[in-house]
Order: structure tokens, then sequence, then C-alpha cells
């Protein structure tokens, strides 16, 4: 026969599964990904939940991006590669580092004895915070009028110490996105709903492992005081005082420094006290948000609204679920209305809010559930828009038999979307290139049938019944993904955001 | 309420959606996709189809692999930016260019007055070869025992000016993969059903914009005589004499120095002799293996074959369509047997076998046949691993009903995949991340449900009589895009490819 | 003994002398330079004076900075490697290339036998304009009132072709720095004394390689004319139309390109009367810019200025001599007063003024005289602040023993110095690291001294006749370097320099 | 007049020259050196002198190799990217930060009252080692038969902590290069005269900052045991177990973890006693080396050899002076024969081997002594070859009237040079480029020369009595540079270095 050879990237992927096959062949798990992006994200995720990194193996170069890359110039160096790699993924900051081999090494050899082995890595190195500064924090939140401490990144796993600490100091607490569940979301001193007067007006904030970044305002007024002292406690040196200077500046392991603190509060007898002006002033917004959210989750005009959706889903979800979530409101409402109990159960699109991370999120997730048989179910509440990114991972999902529950919360596109009837009046107009709204995708998609297409269930939702039943019913089933494709009214929006923070405050 | 704030790149996105209805506003037509990724190779086809730029809205850096990048330092001088963008992407070699437009850049405001307006760019300039190589070049022909021409891909516009070459010459000829269609490929001196002969036992070799890569063997032994002498024609002087020294080099632009080397040798009035010894033994092999193709074509076990599969797919497709392929065998043994007869109407993977093309390419040609009517239809033909990269993309076809003809060749994997009952027993061994090949996806998938999750036409294909009805319903349907999952023998597979040509023999 | 061991970039340096020695032993050249920086520079130079690169052996990576580069896998693979790289640097735009040479390469060793060797690559391929452009060309200049030709770098080797154009069509020309000497800074349509007013004038100008940049300001008004057209000339596509329109595009090789022009305008029996209103302008405007840079050249007030500084220089030098030059003055009244003959006999720092080129220049030039015995002399003028980034130089000279004249034109700073009172003066005033302008050097330091550490002969020359007496003494001395320090008045300096033009008016 | 416009890097040349005028209005010191790369070796040495950065001027990009880089979008940025580029380079590993300002912001005003005030960065973080690591180290270290201390670089300002381990211990100690002088080199613990057999021999290992890089063999045998334990302390988690397992791994500030393992073994009431095996084998190496080393340095042939030289520079210079060194024999045997008494009091050319450094280095500390006025010498000790590539900035050490002292040990090539009869004879031979061993340079070259130029006090030295008279009369010179041009022996050399550690054992 006559055909043209293929090209380079197809070697690659040839060499690619090579590579797998030998991995497999001494136990080690292989999941095969529909594209390298979904693969990287599920690799971001199993480093964040184990602590240790998993392998992605792509056909592209991604050296930029990497906290450490290497080309082993022989076979021989291999080992030692891939264990300074490793280290080197969660030494310090962790981060991703890359190892690129060159493809005549896949089918290279030699002799056994020529190689050297490297003993696997032993866990990071821990610091402490330094004891004067310690000292000087717990001066600062001592004479604090309205503290408050914000829970960064669950990476760290401090969930112990932190909740000594708050139990210890009765300090309110905000968790950031990923910060969630380190201590439980309906935990006494948790006031994320009323986020915004606590960031306000606090006066001494314990900065746990968060950046001053977008997500937090940059610590910078408006939504800060500008008389508010920091007291920062971070792996990496580097990100003390960005934004705002450290009023106390505990660089350290957050376990290790978080029970320096906490002994030293301890041993000074010194607690928050529950009567305080500042947990009134809490309280009241606390109780006025939770009102007005009830109302909306509680109006029963179809189509349905957000909060409608995530009242009812927060209402069947298991407490030790596992929630992955991407999308613009999708994501952000969510946040506030779906509760999470422990710690590293919800992974999102984060600071960089890269869409097309949800899949691969939910199927690490569900690997390492399959493999600690916890029980514990995977969630995956995607935005339309965000699951079009990497959707068609469900096929891995399938073929994995991984039970993933996918919420596809759908307005028909990208922070709001058009009815089906508008858009039919639209395409009679002409052409829909230069007519359609750049954020609206096509009306009631129905993403359900992805999931049927490879045996998952797919349900289609409009109403509150048929939101519980299909997810009551998908809860019940522990063989296959559930994908539920949940109409929502693509007006419905959060009051117009203005982005008055748009422009970057600081680096 | 309380909802965190969305990140960087979401506001990014948002950004991204005004530009996106400015452009509108002034009569560009904007298509929403589904990943940036599908974005890009869109813009990308359209280049190569109007040999002018399309821009491609990213919120991501893609600097590094851009010809020509910059960042206006002021609002007024972007449209110099633009200017010198779209300039460089299509003078001299084409490549993409990449403007990165600061945030803070979109709602800014300046008075108009203060734009200095920047014209559009003419036309490429243009160069002819030098007179005494096109001496030596036709000196060179005149004296081939076994000449042959390679056709490169079909940017250049030089469909006429090659036509006639051929056809005062009588030399047989080879199309690249993106340079078939350049003439029919059922043109009578086209060689490619004996294209492995023609490469080792050709003489003289005119390579009209064709690069010696892998996908040419990089010109080298065993598969080219080790004496061949190479006349090469091409726009970009440091492609010349890569990995075979060029016995003639002509730079310029292609429709240019093919005249001037058909004119030269008209006024030789010399001709490749159709009676000679080279031409029957190019038809003897074009005989044997057509007959072989034909065997395998009309074998009628089920489940089919590659060959039965593109068999009957040829006999239906109108020879206007624009073929859009990506894939491993798929794309490979497509070539071979999809035939093209118009210049540009074959879109594949190409040099780099990059996956997740296809929907992009397929949507981009789709677009432009929608803007002028020419009624041609666009086909895309995928292999069941490379429709999982952008398979989201069906979307979009649907929301702006272009009729696309998806066919995906579903051998449930990559190279190979098992049948379902193989499955199942691996299933039942245990853990499939340990089990299953790397190579292998779900069993008999059911892709074409994906088409009709929004709104178009999907066709679950197992046999030839499915396939016929199935293309013939969808070849009349011009309103939605149709999809045929069609079901091979997962055990399909040419003959074994040994990768000898693997090492980079050259750079 | 205990000495700790020599650091990565000594072995590298050790690796290095290896290198040169086997290059030595198969009859290659070594200079060995000071300073990696310089050796560089040498290596372009011999680039620009040969059209064939030199190699230049460094510890460091250049790799961003070049046009190819690569790091061979193995041994077998160098000779490729090297090829392509020459290659690369030759074809089309001429550049920089870079080869990574692992050091345990350096002493590893393969048999003869698998050694692929790689024959020299040959020269650059060639084009031509297109035929229909050239026919615009002429009409375009044939209707011109205000002609003019304008000079680019002579790396082309198009002398010849520019002399018959201008001879055959009276057309007034200017070279650009490196363009001096293509034709003779006096021959008679040599118009470099009115550079700005025919720049501002000329309706039409032909551009033979010259790019319109900061040293053409851009081709913009205010000191183009807006309505000026422009026929470019150049090997390199993107190159056409940068900040303004090419009215005709003529994209070739320059010496096959000025050929056809020539040959179209003669056939058109086309000349630019001499006696035209263009013409008189010009020449009004020569006799009295003339006249100017004479008054200023005999003025005999000590310390001497730099125009009776090149003007005593210029009488002395042979015609066939080659200068280099840098420094910002210095250069660029350099250029003016300083007459070159002969093509690619003035290198200097050309577009980017990169500081400390010159010595490298000159050795480089100095060892190609060496090696052809033209008994051509190699001059170097520079500034003192130039002098000061390579000046150890001087050693590599001595230790060559290439007769060099370097002429020191000092005025003890960047622009402008101090002098020796009242720098003594300041030094009473505190600390000088607050108090010295940043442009000041040490008032009349003796740089003659430095080349008579190694063997050369200096001179330090204060007035006229030291000048005059000095250069002759040095032209004679065919045997070791000179250099002469001439003291200027340090308050020396053309009228103040606006840079309207400052800010990048395009890309 | 008709001069061309200088080019791009003049421009920025005269950019750079107002804003060193506008520090030095607002008191900055402003060195104007002659090269920038010598300024910015400068500019590093202020950092590792002082913990706080110098800026550095240049006019080329240098993004690549900075810890951060930033390029700040308006005026108003300017303060807040200072302050980040300043905290960014002391805090955490201390390194290098790029501001890239565009040109035309230097004319550029905005009215004051729009700049936001950015106070100056407090002192970095400090963290201390986890508690039970320091237990382990301290067990590791009681039960060690032969411990040893290695010191490195003096970034850290732990001296008082170190002495007080090693006074409380009584361990021996080893200084790496720039880590001699944190103790004395006198100090009787030190063994640097036994350094072989010191790390050979070594059980347990205390590694302060240092690493185990090529100046240490990376740790692994045949130059260590391969039964060494490492406790490590260091700064950067990432650093730990590089090459060598960390058997305790002791993460944070090198003052506050010296001090806790201190305290530790303080309470513990371990020392290790002097009367050992260990300190038995160390002393008899110790003495026996001195006597080769004293036998070496009293050779009272001519010319002299590098051990004599040492040995005389060594008696005379003060204690308290701070040496600076580069080069390949020079730096390693100068490393092991002048002492040092002070921390902080030597700087070389390190890890890299960075050829050039001295000149820069030399004027940063001699800058600031003259604004401490601690009277404290600055001794420039250069190889020949490595004096080459920043010669020329003993004009700015003369016209800073800076007294430094520089000796050249001069040996007329790299590693090993020939004698001027030799090399006449070579000339004799032909064509110096192909004869002359690419190590040598110009026999005799007279250094000393340079320094007079411009107005500093050279000698030339060929015997002891010159050397010990040139070196007092420098001692006594405060008022400018000194330059004594040593000659020694062009065969002098070590014993012939192999380099089985060349191939790079680890990363």
């Amino acid at each position: 026969m006559e055909e043209d050879v293929t090209g380079a990237q197809l070697i690659a992927a040839a060499l690619k599964a090579q590579v797998a096959m030998a991995a497999q062949a001494v136990g080690i798990k292989y999941v095969g990904m529909r594209n390298e992006q979904a693969a990287c994200y599920a690799a971001s995720a199993i480093g964040y939940l184990t602590a240790r990194p998993a392998v992605c193996l792509v056909v592209e170069a991604c050296r930029l991006y990497s906290k450490f890359s290497a080309r082993p110039s022989s076979l021989q160096m291999i080992p030692v590669v891939v264990e300074k790699a490793v280290r080197s993924s969660i030494y310090g900051r962790p981060g991703a580092c890359y190892i690129d081999i060159a493809g005549d090494m896949v089918n290279a050899k030699i002799p056994q004895s020529s190689v050297r082995l490297v003993s696997c890595c032993p866990a990071p190195p821990v610091s402490q915070a330094d004891s004067r500064e310690i000292k000087k924090a717990a001066g600062l939140l001592g004479s604090a009028q309205r503290p408050l401490i914000i829970i960064g990144k669950a990476y760290a796993r401090a969930e112990r110490e932190i909740r000594e600490l708050v139990d210890v100091t009765g300090v309110p607490f905000l968790p950031t996105p990923m910060g969630k569940g380190v201590l439980p979301d309906d935990h006494p001193n948790c006031v994320a709903a009323a986020r915004s007067r606590a960031l306000l007006q606090a006066d001494v904030i314990v900065l746990l492992g968060a950046r001053l970044n977008w997500i937090l305002h940059f610590g910078l007024a408006p939504r800060f005081s500008p008389h508010v002292k920091i007291i920062q406690v971070d792996l990496c040196a580097e990100e003390f005082s960005n934004n705002v200077r450290a009023a106390s500046a505990l660089l350290g392991d957050l376990r290790a420094v978080v029970g320096q603190l906490t002994e030293t509060l301890r041993s000074d007898s010194w607690s928050f006290p529950l009567d305080s002006q500042w947990w009134d002033t809490l309280r009241d917004k606390m109780t006025a948000n939770a009102q007005i959210s009830k109302t909306l989750a509680l109006r029963s005009s179809l189509p349905m609204n957000y909060y409608t959706v995530f009242h009812h889903i927060s209402e069947l979800l298991p407490r030790d679920c596992i929630i992955v979530s991407e999308g613009a409101n999708t994501m952000d409402i969510g946040r506030t209305m779906l509760l999470n109990s422990l710690p590293r159960h919800r992974l999102d699109a984060g600071t960089f809010g890269t869409m097309g991370v949800g899949p691969g999120f939910a199927i690490a997730a569900a690997i390492l559930e399959q493999t600690q048989r916890t029980g514990q179910r995977v969630v995956c509440v995607e935005g339309d828009s965000a699951f079009g990114f990497s959707g068609m991972e469900v096929e891995t999902m399938c073929r994995y038999k991984l039970p993933i529950i996918i919420i596809v919360v759908n307005n028909n596109g990208i922070y709001s979307g058009v009815d089906p009837e508008t858009w039919k009046e639209m395409e009679k107009m002409g052409d829909m290139t230069t007519i359609a709204p750049p954020v609206t995708l096509l009306p009631e998609a129905r993403y359900e049938q992805l999931v049927r297409a490879f045996g998952g269930t797919g349900f289609l939702v409009r109403t509150v019944e048929e939101l519980r039943s299909a997810l009551e019913e998908s809860l019940k089933n522990t063989e296959m993904p559930s994908l539920l494709n949940v109409l929502i009214d693509p007006a419905s929006d959060r009051k117009q955001q203005e982005f008055p923070w748009l422009t970057r405050s600081n680096l």
C-alpha cells in the first residue's frame, strides 16, 4: 500500500504508549485521557490531594512553566533526574517539574549493572517561625478589636492545628475557595456569610498561607481597612509583604507555625470574647445575608435561578463528598452555597480561573477514591461554557467506570445567554457570526446526551423536583458517571459586578 | 450576597467578549469556539485557505511560537502594530503573529484625532529565480531517465502554473498530503498509487515547495536513491539543501518560478516520453496496488476495515468537497483513498501530526463556504482518538448551523483498540488503570449522540449499506451538521510499520 | 597540596582550549581574544567581510539571539549540525547560529567509519525581482523630479551593479554608514554633504538594502517628504513597507535586482539630467556645508576640535585603508569626515550602536589582511568611552603583531567631559560618586600607554603637528599596533541634538 | 553639518546618564564603570557585602537570568515595582531582579500627587529549624567518630553563631572559598590544610549553607566516604538532599538554626575530644602539608613560583584586608595561601568561575570602605588571563581614587604560558594563529603600565625583594590604585589535575 507516513507527533504518541505500558508492568496506574490539557489538570490535582506528584506523559514541551526541568543526557541519568524532579516538585513551594526524554531513549538499552539506583526522596524539610515574631504576632492579636483569620489552600495539611487555633482563641475565620473545608463551613466561627464586612472591618488579620491577590482584592482599600495589620504565615519568604506590609512575618511550615502561635496564645490564656461588638456586627450581617439567600433559593418561578439550584444540591450532597467546580457565576455562587466539611474536598479553578480543569480534577479525585475505597463521592459542578473546554473527558470517566456526578448549570452562555425563542429570532435576522452575542452558546444544549453516548446516565433537569430526583438517583449509582443538565434562567445573574479592581493595583 | 470574586482569566474572558462585540459592530465575523486550542486551529486554516490572516482572541500568551510579537505601548500604536502583524504574517514564509493587549487598554479612550490610520498592507512582494539556475534545472530535467515532480502545500496558489508544467512536460507527479488537489488526484500523471517506487527510483526530482522532512523520509536512502538530483523550488532560502544538497536551487515565488521553468522547457521543446521504461514501471506498480486496494475494499466481512469504509465514502463524495482529516491510520489511509480534485480542498494534521485540529479546520472551511456560498461541502474524517481532542466543537458547528459532515472512523482506540467482549473480560480481571492497554478507548463509544445533543443528525454505522445511506442523507442535509460513527474492526490495521526513520537522520 | 578545585567555567575554558588546539591541528586559524564579547564581534566582522561565517568558541549560552541553534545529540550528528549552522548563517538574511556542544563530547570517541561526512554548503540561492515590479520601478524613477538612491550595508557585494546604476542614470546617492565605499565617497553623485536636504526633498527614493530605521529617521516627516515614493530593494520579504509603504517592492538578491533595474532603465535610455533644479539645490547645500566644515577643520585654537582632527587624519589615510569606528560624536562626525573608496572598508557600531565592537572588528580585518597580504591598513577610530569597553584587546593585537592603528579621540567622557582643572575643583568638593557627571571619565587619561605595555607604539597627541607626525609614523610601522591618544576639547560637541525621533514612531 | 544620527544604544546611554544624574541629585552614589559586565559584578558584590541590593543601570535586557523581572506599565507603578524588586532580591534565596523601564518613561511627567509612595521593605523574615530535626542532628553529631563542619558563603551573617558552635563543640571545620574568614583561617579548629583527608574520612558532616556541587566534588566517592551522614542547614528547601541524602534536614535561617543546634549541644554538654584519633590524623596531615608548602614557598630560584609569591604576600597583608581573587591556578592556590580573618573579606569567582569579576568586586568593596572609612584595604589578586576580561576598569579605580592594590600573577597565559624566548622561536616558524597554543598570552606583558596610564602606581616584579618592596609601598599609598605585575615561571603549575569529576555525576 502507499500511504504517507505519519508525522512527528503521532510517533511521539506511539512512544508515549510504550512508556505507559512499561509503567503498568511495574504496577503504576495509567489513566489515558482524551486531551493532554485535561491530563495535566488531573496530575496537578493528584499533587494537591496527596502531596506527592503524579506523572503526566505529554508529547509537547512545557519547560517554560516548570519549577525544574531537565533532559537526561543518558539512560543512566534517568533515575537521578526523576528523583530530582520529584523532590523539587514537593520541597519548598510545590510546583510542576518537567523531564524531557528524547524519543530515541525510549527503545535504547543499557546493562542493568550500570544503573545507579536512587532511593525515593523523604518528606520535605520543615521549618518554624522565629520565636520573637511569634510573640509579636500574639501581641498584635491580643490587642485586636476586630480580629480575623483567613485560611488559604489546604495543601499544608494543617487542619488539626488550625482547628485548635480557632477553638482556643474563638477568632472568626474566612476560608479562601480552596481553603473551604479545612474547618467545616458550618463551624460556628466561620463568617463566610459576612465575608465583605469581615474583610472591610477587621483590624488584625491572620493570613494562613493565603495570598493578597485578586481573590482577596489585594488586601487594599476600599475592600480592606487601610489600617489593617496583617500577621502573615507562609512557607515562602518572597510572598511576604506583597501588596500590604506584614505587621508580623511568620515564615515557616504552616502546621509548625500555627502550632507555635496557638501554644503561645494558650499560655497567655488569651481568647477573643464571644460577646464582643465584633461578633455582634458579624452575626447581624450573616443573618441578613442568610435571609436574602434563602429568599432567592426558595423562589419557585421557572426557569430556576442559581440560588435555588445550589440550595437543593446542597441539601442532598453527603457531607464528605468532594466538590469540583469551575465556571463564572456557577463557581462563584457555588462557593457560597455548597458547603464543605473536610479539607481538600473542594477543587476549583482557583486563582487563575483556568477553564477546563473540572473533568481532569474530578477524574483525579475519583481515581484516588477508587484506590482508597473511602466511599466518598465526587461531584463536578460546571458552568456550561466551562464544560465545553474538556467535556470529552466524560468518555474517560465512563471508560474507567468512575461514578462522578457532573452537574452542568446551564444558562446558555458565559455569564448569561439567551433563551431559545430569542435565539430563533436572531437567526432570522441574518448571519449569526455578526449577530450572536459572543457570550452566548446554543440555547438548551443537551449536554446530558454526552454521558449517555458512553454508557453513563444523563438527566435533563428543569424543575426542583427533577433536580432532586436526578441527584438522588445519581448518588445511588456507584457504577458509572451521571450528568445532570440543569437548565436555568439564561438571564439569571448576580447583580452586575463592576470591576474597579480590574486594574492591577499591585503585582 | 457574599461570593468570592472571579479570577484573572475570567476577567480576561469578559474583556475578550468586549473586543468581540466591538469587532462585530464594524462588521467583522466572530465565531465563538469552545476551546482556544480549536480557535487557533480554525484561525490557521483561514490563513491557509485565504492567504490573509484571521484573528484569534486568546487569554493566554503564545509569544514564543510566533513569527512576530508585540505589545502596543499605547492606544495610538495599535493600528501600527496590527498592520505590522498582518503584514508579517503573510510576507515571506507565512506564520502566526501575536499582539499582546494589556487588559486596561480595552476600556481606555483616546481622541479620534490622535489615531494615525494605517492602510492595509498590499499583497506580498514576489521574486523570481535566477535565470542561470533555471537553465541548469532545465538541463537536469532534460537528461533525466526517471524524473518526478513532488507538489508541496497549496498555499502558493500556483495550481495553474503547475498544471501547465505537468501538461507541457508529461513528467509524473506526487502530491504531499496538503498538496493533494493542486492537480486532481486522478490526473493521468499522478503516480500516488506507486508512491514508494516513484520516490525510490526517481533520478531527478522537482521539489515544488515541499520539504524533505519526516513525511518524505528526509529524502534519504533507503527510501530515495542516494544519487537522486533535487531541483528545489522554495520561497525560503534557509530551506535549501536541508538533508539533501539541491542540484539546482530555484529561490522565489512558486508561481513565478514554475512559470519560468515551464517557459524554458517549452522553448526547449522538451517533454518526457509516455512510452518510456519509467512510465512502464510506475504503471505496473499502480495497477498492482490498485488491485490490492480494491480487494481490501471489497471485503464483505464485518466489522468493516479501513479500505472498505474509504472506498464507499470516496464513491459518494462530490468532487469539489473539502476534506479535513486527522488521526493515525484514518489520516494515512484516507490520504490514499479519498481523492481531491481542487487545490486547498484538503486540510489535515500535516507535518507535525497535531491532534485536535479537525473540528477547527472544518469550522473555518464551513464559515468560508457560508460566506462565499459556493455550495461546496466540508467533510471531516476523524480517527476516534483524534476526535476526542476537540469533539466539543460540534456544539459550535450546530450553533452556527454549519452543515459539516463528520465521519468518525471508530476502531476503539489509537492505532488499534479492543472489541466489547474483550473489554468486558478485562474489566473482570481487576483495576483497569493497570490492565487496559494505553491505546484503547471505550469500545463502541456512541459519538453520534454528541451531535444529536446539539440538534445535529447522528448515525451509527456498522455496514456498507448503513454507511452509504447515512452519507447520502448527510449530503442532502444543508442545514445542520451530521456525524457518522463508523464502527470498524478494532484489529484493523495496516501491516505493522517499523520506524527505522524514527531516529532523526537530520534536522 | 590542598587547593579547592576550580569551577564550571574554568573547566569549560580548558575544554575550549582543547577544541582550539584540535582546530589548529587541521590548519584552522585560532585567535585567542581576551574577552568573549570581543571574540563575538570579531567573528561577526569576518562574516560581513567574507560572506562566510567564522566560529566563535564561547563558554556561555547564546541560543536566544541566534538564527538557528542546535545541540548535537551524538558525536555522529556533529558534521550534520555544523553544516546546517553554516548554511543557515549565510542563506537568506545572514545571522549568527549557535551550536551547543556538551562538555563530555569533547573527549568522547567514535569509530571514524561511523562518521557521515557532509560536504560544505554551496553559495546561497539567488532570486530576482518580478519583472512587472521592475517596470513599475522604472516608471516611478522616470517621472521623478528629485530622485535619490540610498545605499545600505555592503554585504550583498553589489558594488559593480550599483556603480553601473548610478553611472547609467546619473541619480544622486547617499550611503548609509556601512554602505560607505560601495561607491567612493568622492564620487560626483555622492550627496552625503547635503544629506538632510536630500532626504527631505527627494520625491522618489531607491532604497538598496537599507532599512528605514532610526538611522534614516524611519523615513517619516519631518525628515522625509510625506509624499516620497519608495522603490524598495531587499532580500527579505518581511522588511518591505516597514514604516513607509513601498511604492515598488523589488524582492530579491541585490546584485540581480539592481542589474534588472539598470538593464530596464538603459533600454529606456533614461537618465536624470545633471542640469536639473534638483542637482542645483543639492550642489548649493553641499558647497555651503563643505565651507562650514572647512572652517571648523582649519581652526587653530587648542585643544583641537573633532573637525580639525578628522580633517588631518583624512588627508593622510591611504584610499584603500579599512576604517573601523565606534563612539558617539567620534563615530557620527567621523562618518562624514573620513572618506571611503572601497566597499566593506568601513566597519562601525551600526544600527544598534553597540559599544565595544571596535577592537574585535579591527582584529578581524587585520587577520584577513594578514592572510590575503593585500597591504591594506586597518585604522580603528575610537571615542574614549567606547575604547574602554574592549581596550584590553590591544594585547591581542600585539600578540599577533597586527599593525592596526588605533586613534582614540579623547574628550574625557561620553558626549563631553571636563578639563583637568575643573576635575580637580570637583574633587575638592567632596565625594566624587555624588559629584562627577555620569558622562565624565578621567581627564587626559593616557590611553597610549596601554599599547606600549604590550610592545606597541603609543603617541600622545595635542596638536595638528603631533597628530600628522604620529599618524605618518604609524602608517610606516607594519610590524606592530600603534595607538594615538588625541586629546581634544572636552567641550567640543556638535550643536545640541534634539531627539524628537526618540519615541519610536514605528516598529 | 550632515552627520548620521546615532543608534538605539547610544540614545539608551544618554537616557541612562539622565537617570544617573537624577539619582545623584537625591544623594545616591553613582559609579560610572567602563563596561556593563563589570558594573553588574560590582552590583552583585554590594549585595553580598551589605545584604541590600545595588542598582545597576544597563541598556541591555537581562530578564532571563533574574529572580524577578517587571516592566512598569505606568510612571505611577514605578515605586511599587522598585519595592517589589528590592524585596524579592533579599527575601528567600537572594538574587538579581530586573526592572525594564521604557525609554519614553525617562522624560515623562506625572503630578506628584498621583504617586503612591511605598515605604522601604523591612528585613527578610526569619525561620528556625524543626525542633525534632535539631535533636536528630545533635544525636548524629554526638555519635560521630570523625565529625566535620563545612562553612558556606558568608551571606547569612552567622559568624557569631558559628564561632560559638565550633568553640562549644570543638569540631574541626573547613571553609568553602567564600566562607573563608567566617572564622579566621588560623583558628585552631580550621583543617583547611588537610582538606582532602578531612572530606574523605569524615563520618558526619554539618553543612552550613554550603552546597555539594563541583567545588565539593558533589559529596560523592571517591572524595567522600560513601557512608558519610550529612546534617544539612540551608535556607532553601529545594537544596536539601541534592547529590547526597540529608541525614538531618535543618531548614531555616542559618543564624537561627546554628543557634538552636549549639543550644541543644551545650545543654547535652557534648563536645568532641581534642585527644581523639580524628584530631591526630588531621594534625599529622596538616603538618605534612605545611612542610611541602613551606618548601615550595622558600625556593629561591627565579622566576618565582606561585607558592613563593603567595607566601610573601601573605606575610605582608594586614589581617583585616579584603581579598578579591579570580583566575585558575592563581585563585585556587591563593585560596590556600592567603588567609582571611574576617567574614565577607574574600570575594572570588566562586562556584561558576566566571572570569572578569575581580575589578568590579574590588571597586564595590573599595567604595564601601570609602563610605564607611574603616581603613581596610582591598587587594585584588588576578591571574593574567582573568585580568584581561575587565582590566580597563583600572581607569574607574583611578577616576574615583580607590586605593585598590591589584596583584597580577603573570604566567603568560591560562593555566600555563611560554617564556619570551620560546615565543620568539614560535614567531619565526610562521603564522602564530596556527602555532601559538590557545592558552598562551603575550609573554611578559607589562600590565603595570595600565595603571600608570591613569595616574596609579605600577610595579614590575621579578624577585622576592621587588615583591615585598612593591607591596609595602602600595600598602602605604592610600590615595590611588597600585598594580603589581608579578612575573612568575610560565611553566609553574600544580601537579597536573585530572578531571574525573568532570562528567557531572549529578545535577
